[in-house]
């Protein structure tokens, strides 16, 4: 949730001459998203979103974002797609920061997503996936291994007030993660983020994907693991395994899985999870007395780490072959 | 800026049961309005505005609120239009609060309004003024002099750590004011909150007003003398003449402003500027820990009040005949 810059008559005027969108009909703040300040644009065509990136978006990453998002949308994965300028640009500035228009996608997230949708939702990371194969810019995982252990550092001393028991869990499993992890299953350009509120639905169709600010290359099966551990779990906290099954299913269905891609879904899922823990007990620390973002509770991917600690077969969480 | 309250896939499938406006193509949290949680809901046809009334509003005063843009729109000024149910009723109820669905405006609100637009803003609220003759439903101004009483009550030995000098400009002012208050002035539906962010223009065209939530029966003069006070005053503090002879101007056109009106005009300004003053320096200290509203500076209108407060004659802000 958040609007950070509000945009002035002048630079929204200035934007009307950069861009061949005709005049702005709207302008709205948009309540969602921590990261950036968006807005609703609309004109007499269509609606828009305006995005101004805020400090924790590296302006060097923005090439790879937009970039990716024109790859995709140009091969037919419905994302937003990013507008060019008169003379062709994907990246503007506005009140001093990077922006960047999108076309606005229609579609409402799910807050209670059932199987039929995992199935819909891993079909899509497929066709993403897949879809994704000849972008040529590379951006690496800033929050795979590595950034785990700089945020565990950043959690020193910290963890057990948020969650009694968390430092102990982030140790262990940490080590047990810097041993095992992966390093051979297929790669490219993952999501990063796939969770519910990054997935539109029209009735039960999908109907896009947005937001692709964690975009990285990583293992493919990695997407599939944040996926799992977003998607698949109920709102109370249980694990679904019909959920996690479709899911992994309609990915199948449209990028099959390698064995050992299969195999690894567990200790990935634990990778996951422990990712989202780190991620919002270090917000959580470091933005308690914002008066913008809305905190993210990180005992919800505690409960889920837990859990899967104790799990290293897929057939165990219904993701047999 | 505020989302509170998530509306869950099965309250979405309710609301469109309850609305004959087809399926919902898109819902998206507005980071507007310090309220309400309000919503950009869209269907194939067309936009709204879906509000969840939080607790600051009194669900005794939402029939006032919707019966009256009910009213002015059925009187052809531009402002939402409250939208019926199927079986005819403006308010419902969604995820335990009261609940409307309201016409989406057109309009971009500015940052930086002209003259030219200050003079189309009194025009606009004359034209209100008027539209509201007949709407029988009535409710007194909380937020008039009792009101204001009541905050710098709740403001006690806390003003002065907001702004040295505060609270004996709250004690002069009010005790000046509750000796000179009109009492005999022309009364109706006030807007009571008119500032640049509820009223929309297209290009140099006002579009329409929004935002109702303040109105009440007041001094008509009174709502001109907020308009006052949130319109003329340039970005950076300076009382601008030029602007605020152009919304008188503009008012005066639609409906003839009686010289006792007029001659009442400073004082009611300060009035205008306290009540702002009060109400921000109490959210000042009773927001500080919320995660989701932004607050305004009470500081802006200490220093309005001040300038205000040396001032007797209309003349001496550019208002005279």
């Amino acid at each position: 949730m958040a609007v950070y810059t509000e945009v002035s008559d002048a630079a929204l005027a200035r934007l009307t001459q950069l861009y061949d969108i005709g005049p702005v009909t709207a302008l709205k703040g948009i309540a969602e998203g921590v990261e950036n300040s968006n807005y609703l644009l609309t004109t007499a065509n269509r609606p828009y979103i305006l995005t101004l990136y805020e400090k924790r978006v590296n302006p060097e990453d923005l090439p790879f974002f937009l970039g990716l998002m024109d790859h995709l949308a140009a091969r037919g994965l419905t994302c937003p797609t990013p507008v060019r300028t008169r003379d062709g640009k994907l990246l503007v500035e506005l009140e001093g920061r990077p922006a960047a228009l999108v076309t606005f996608l229609d579609g409402v997230w799910l807050k209670s997503p059932e199987p039929r949708h995992c199935r819909a939702v891993g079909a899509a990371m497929a066709t993403m996936h897949k879809a994704a194969a000849g972008f040529d810019i590379p951006r690496a995982n800033a929050l795979s291994l590595n950034g785990w252990r700089f945020y565990a550092g950043k959690l020193t001393g910290q963890a057990d007030g948020i969650k009694p028991g968390m430092a102990a869990l982030i140790t262990s499993e940490l080590s047990h993660l810097e041993r095992h992890w992966p390093r051979t299953l297929p790669a490219g350009v993952i999501h990063a983020d796939l969770f519910p509120n990054n997935v539109f639905f029209l009735g039960d169709r999908l109907s896009g994907l947005i937001d692709f600010y964690f975009a990285c290359n990583d293992l493919l099966a990695y997407d599939i693991a944040i996926g799992l551990v977003a998607w698949c779990f109920t709102n109370d906290g249980q694990w679904d395994p019909a959920s996690a099954a479709a899911f992994v299913e309609g990915y199948h269905a449209v990028r099959p899985l390698q064995p050992d891609e299969r195999a690894a879904l567990p200790l990935l899922m634990r990778g996951a999870a422990l990712r989202f823990m780190l991620t919002r007990a270090y917000d959580w620390l470091h933005t308690a007395d914002s008066a913008l973002v809305k905190r993210l509770d990180p005992g919800e991917y505690f409960a889920k780490l837990t859990f899967l600690g104790g799990i290293s077969q897929p057939e165990h969480l219904g993701l047999g072959a």
